[in-house]
This record gives C-alpha cells, sequence and structure tokens, in this order.
C-alpha cells in the first residue's frame, strides 16, 4: 500500500486520512454482489455523506498521538497506522448519520442529512409508504453497514500482531463509551435532568472519550507506549476533551453561525442537557431569579424558539454567572490537560502539535 | 476458558451458543465504565432480548460446517471456534432490534420488541418529548453496540492466526451482503417491485447468503477446508437459504399462527415482496384474472387486512398454481442442495447434521 498524496503524513494528516477512506469505501463497494447494485447506489450516498467534510479530528488526534510516542512518519508500519486509525472516521460516519436521525436534524454541514435524502428520494418517486419510513430505514442500515465497515478497516490494517494487541483496547472502550454516552445524552433530555452530573457524564463518554482520550490512548499505544504515558494522555484527553465540550455549549450559544454552521440556540431548541443549561438554572434560582429559571426551563425542547427568546436566554446565562464559569473551568481544563501533556514524557514534533491540537480545540475563536 | 455445560457441544449447540453469549454480554456490561450505569440498563433489556429464544440457526450451521470439515468437537479450538461463530447471533440482535424499529413491529416471540419496551418506558415515565422518538434512539443505539460488540467477540475469540484469516473474507462479506440485502427489501417494497429477480435477490442475501451459505464458509474456512470445500458449501447454503425463504414465505401465508408466531398474512400487511406474491400476479394476469391480480395488489402493505381478505388471496395463490410452483422450487433447491453437500467431501458426524438441519429448515411442519 502506498499513498496517493505526494509529501509527508505529518504535513496534512487529515487528507492523507481522506484518500484511505475514499479508497476503502470504493473497494467495498466494488466487493458487494452484483445483485447488490441497488444498494451500491445507497452507498454513494453514504460515501458522499462520509468523505464530505469534517476536520477528521479523532483520526488527527490519534495520528500524532503515535508520533509523540516515537512513532514514525513515513514508510509501512506508518502507513498500517494511519489506515487503522481512520477507521475512527467510519465509526463517526454512522455516529453522525444516525444522530441526525435521533435528532431529526434535516441539515448537516449545510447539505440534507442521509435520512432526509432517502425521504426525498421516496417522495420524489412517488414510491409506497411513509417516504420518513423510507428514509429511516436507509439512514439506521446506511449508518450499520459504515459501523461494520469501520471495523473491518481497523481490523484489516497490516499492524503487527504486538500492535494490534496493543490498540484492541482503547478501540473495544470507545465504541462502548460512545454509545454509552449517546444514551446518557438522550436519556438526559427526556428525563429533563437538571443535575450537573449528567452532562458532565455525557461529555466525558461522548466527546472526551470518543473524540480526544481513546483516540490519543490508541496512538501512543501502537508505537508501544507504557502505562504512564497512557495514563498522561488519558488525563489530557478526558481535560481537553471536555473542555472542548463546554465550549461547544458556549458556541452554540453565543458562536458565530457562519463558523460553527448551525443555528444559535439549537441545543435549546433540542433540549440538549448542556452544562452551560444546569448551571444557569442552578445559579438563577440560588439568585431568586425564580422566574427567570423556569423561562429557561420553558426553552428546552420548543422548536419553535425565537432569536428574542434565545437571546434573553443568552443575557440571563452570562448575569448570573454561568458563562464565565464554563470560560473558568474550560481554562482550567485546558490547563491541568496541557500539565499531563508535560510529563507525559511524549517527544517532538508530536507533542507540540498535540498541545496545538488542544488548544484549537478550546479556544473562543474555535 | 473452559465451556460451564456439562457433556459435547455437538449434543446441543444452541445452548452452547447461549452460555457463551450470556457470559460474553455480561462481561461487556461489566466494563461500562460508573458513569454509564443507565446505559448499563438499558443493555440489560438488549441482553434480555438476545437471550430471550431463538433457534441459533446460524452458529449451528457454522458449528457444523466446523465439524464436518474435520474440526474437533471438543477442546480448546473446538471453544474458540463456538465463540466466534456465536458472535453472529449479535449481529442478529442488531438486524432484529434495527429490523423491527423499521418495519415498527410490536411483538416478537410474544413480548414487546426493544423500541416498543423504551418506547413505553417513556410514557410511563410521563417524559419530555415523543415516547417514539426516544424509543427510536434506544433501538438504535442499542442495535449499534450489538453490532459492534458483534466484531468485538468475533476478533477476540482465541484462533489461531491461520483461522483468523481463513474465517475473515465469510465474516467481512456476510455483513456487508445481509445489509444489502436488508435494504433490497425495503427498496423493494417502497417501490412496489412485481419482478421474480428482487425477491429472488432479497432471499440470495437476506436470507441464503447470511444464514445458511457464510457461517457454513465460516465453518469449513476455520477447519481449513480446500476451495472446492467452500465451493460445495456455498452452493448448498444458496440453495438451501433460497428454499428456507420460500417456506417462510408459504408458512407466512399458510403456516399455523401458534407454530410461526406470527398472524397468517403479516407478509401481506406489511407490504413484503416475496416470490409467491410475484408469481401469484404473474400467474393471475396471464390466467386473464385481472381483477384478482389488481385485489391482491391491493391487499400489499394494507395494515388493516381482514381474515376474509387474506383467505381469498390464499386461495386466490393456490389457485393460480402460485403455491405449487414454490413447493417445485424449494424440492428443487433441496435436492441440488443435498446433492451439493454429497460432493462436498464434507465428513460424519457434520454432513448428516448439516443435511438434517437443510431438510428441517425446507420442510412444510417447519
Amino acid at each position: 500500500m502506498t499513498l496517493e498524496i505526494d509529501g509527508e503524513i505529518d504535513v496534512a494528516v487529515h487528507r492523507h486520512v481522506e484518500v484511505l477512506l475514499r479508497r476503502y469505501l470504493a473497494q467495498r463497494r466494488g466487493e458487494l454482489p452484483e445483485l447488490a447494485q441497488t444498494f451500491a447506489a445507497a452507498v454513494d450516498t453514504l460515501s458522499d455523506f462520509a468523505l464530505r467534510g469534517g476536520k477528521r479530528i479523532r483520526p488527527t488526534f490519534a495520528w500524532w498521538g503515535w508520533r509523540a510516542a516515537g512513532g514514525e512518519g513515513t514508510g509501512p508500519r506508518a502507513e498500517a497506522v494511519l489506515t487503522a486509525v481512520s477507521a475512527l472516521e467510519l465509526i463517526q460516519t454512522c455516529a453522525l448519520v444516525h444522530d441526525d436521525l435521533m435528532d431529526a436534524s434535516e441539515l448537516r454541514r449545510g447539505k440534507p442529512t442521509v435520512h432526509v435524502r432517502f425521504t426525498e428520494a421516496h417522495r420524489a418517486g412517488g414510491w409506497l409508504g411513509e417516504p420518513e419510513r423510507f428514509g429511516m430505514a436507509a439512514a439506521i442500515l446506511l449508518g450499520d453497514i459504515a459501523l461494520a465497515w469501520a471495523d473491518d478497516m481497523f481490523t484489516g490494517a497490516p499492524l503487527s500482531d504486538e500492535m494490534r494487541r496493543a490498540a484492541r483496547e482503547p478501540w473495544l472502550t470507545m465504541r462502548s463509551e460512545m454509545f454509552a454516552g449517546q444514551y446518557l445524552d438522550v436519556l438526559a433530555q427526556a428525563e429533563g435532568d437538571e443535575s450537573e452530573d449528567r452532562p458532565f457524564g455525557v461529555a466525558r463518554l461522548k466527546t472526551a472519550a470518543y473524540t480526544v482520550e481513546r483516540p490519543l490512548h490508541m496512538g501512543v499505544a501502537l508505537a508501544g507506549a507504557g502505562q504512564d504515558t497512557v495514563d498522561a494522555v488519558r488525563t489530557f484527553g478526558t481535560d481537553i476533551g471536555i473542555a472542548f465540550q463546554l465550549r461547544d455549549d458556549l458556541l452554540g450559544m453565543y458562536g458565530d453561525t457562519e463558523v460553527t454552521g448551525k443555528p444559535v440556540g439549537d441545543d435549546l431548541r433540542e433540549g440538549k442537557r448542556t452544562l452551560l443549561v444546569s448551571l444557569g438554572l442552578r445559579y438563577a434560582d440560588e439568585a431568586g431569579r425564580h422566574a427567570d429559571a423556569e423561562h429557561l426551563r420553558g426553552t428546552l425542547g420548543d422548536p419553535e424558539l425565537t432569536r428574542e427568546t434565545i437571546d434573553r436566554v443568552r443575557e440571563l446565562l452570562v448575569q448570573v454567572g454561568a458563562v464565565d464559569e464554563l470560560e473558568r473551568r474550560i481554562e482550567r481544563l485546558t490547563t491541568s490537560g496541557l500539565a499531563a501533556l508535560e510529563t507525559s514524557g511524549l517527544t517532538e514534533p508530536g507533542r507540540t502539535r498535540l498541545a496545538d491540537l488542544a488548544i484549537a480545540a478550546t479556544r473562543r475563536d474555535r
């Protein structure tokens, strides 16, 4: 296997990941039996979706973990590692396709989501049954195949037995943690949970473990890192990952729609139980602003929220100190994460790149 | 690893599979982080569902493939093989949980389906949002985790490198074929496809490949079978698998509800495009019975069908010869499948058990 992009993997990790993904999806599509050509066409929609964009943040963290723990930047071993960690993007493809369906999201990165595309195809074709039901079925099955192929891509990467054994634990754990985090998120929304534990647990599992900690764990484990290094990057990954989620919560309310790609206040409309909301409710109650707390509570899960209502919530969250508290926590987590990185025994150029990634993931103008 | 049931695996394959499944699910549940205890409770529902019943037909075919190709019936290698093929049941768990959701089925084996259980929990708790949406999310995520754990169970079985390599191709192909077959099925329903090719393609991929051919392929490959044997069992598996599906179509219309576990005519209500229906439509039209064909067409996908209407369709399918034609094809496929088994070079006791399984899967009083 040789990579088709000129230059070193280090120079543009995400582009190299995309080359591998594109090639893998084309290969698996090509292996589908003649009988399954209509499914192959559906897989093209999935591939479009998977290759359309995104920062490839998970393979990028994993790659720099590998490099920082002494893994080489070129050659067959490096390419095998890049293949194994690129499989993280197929997990993410499953997660996004199924998440969009569960949240009934119509757009992702400015284009129709997968279930919407199949719903529309059904409607345009004047087919039998409910268009939404067909869209749902197609999205479920395409997410499923992405998940199955993620495992195939990971287990098919030409790693040594020792590398494969080392990467297996984070790979297994990461997937359980991700689905557990998603379920906690859905359950917290349903139960109307106002505790701070629940959004913390969701951030810990769904963002920190899945997005930063376990990809990094995989990367350093592939390079043969010892337990001390694994522990240090897990601390780094957890802290930075939670900070990343808290920044996401703030950007969802105060960010530039042009940059975030989604409307301000969408988390409120969807009834997401973020730490920002939990703190806002508690602080408002503690300040005796019970009517304001009740108003905020009433906005959660209301799909028809106006900009005025959202602005009122934005002001409230600033006034009661929830925004400041989140900023403080982000700073604290970023500092403690970077400190763990310092003690990790990781080496250059990886160490600096991981620090840069951490800062980029948590800063205001992300 | 030692199996906890006394006696030889051969004596009760499905019970040994259940022991391994139960143990594996408990182990993975136990590994979930403290933070994910609500998800662990949801996993209990999934485990109940996976362990509740079923014939474990896929691991059983795989096991007897292993035995018939010379694999031993006891000892560490046998137990590793049984673990690897038991993972097929977790694929099936994912398929059933997602299928019930796609078909909006309320019952499976006389008990509420997974999405219905979570919908009801939401309703009983008086939670926020739509109960059905919560039920859908839980079923999607639990099906996903079953699929991820299926791969983990398969790749974690302590096979030799050579065995692992040999089993990899059927494992990969089987999952793609299964999801492709499911998609073809859903698409045929939506498009109102009346061709005979489409139900044949669905039976080929969703039933034959996934249920018989690839499990058997795995079993003999694990035992180190050569290409001739693989080819022979694939022919056997394809023929028997399609015959199995055709028998299923007939039982769905003429079977004893007590035995089949589902109401007569459910395929009609769901608008399933079976070969029985395709042949019925063609033969009715060829016999000039256009009004009857139109009547049959009108029943497809009508959830309110009465017993009288279904009886009229049952009579029509007999009168125009569709039922006889299906019986002929089942007989032909069973004969050709058994003939392939004869030339396979497989040995006893596996060969006779495979023949018995084939006959049991395709006979009228199944």
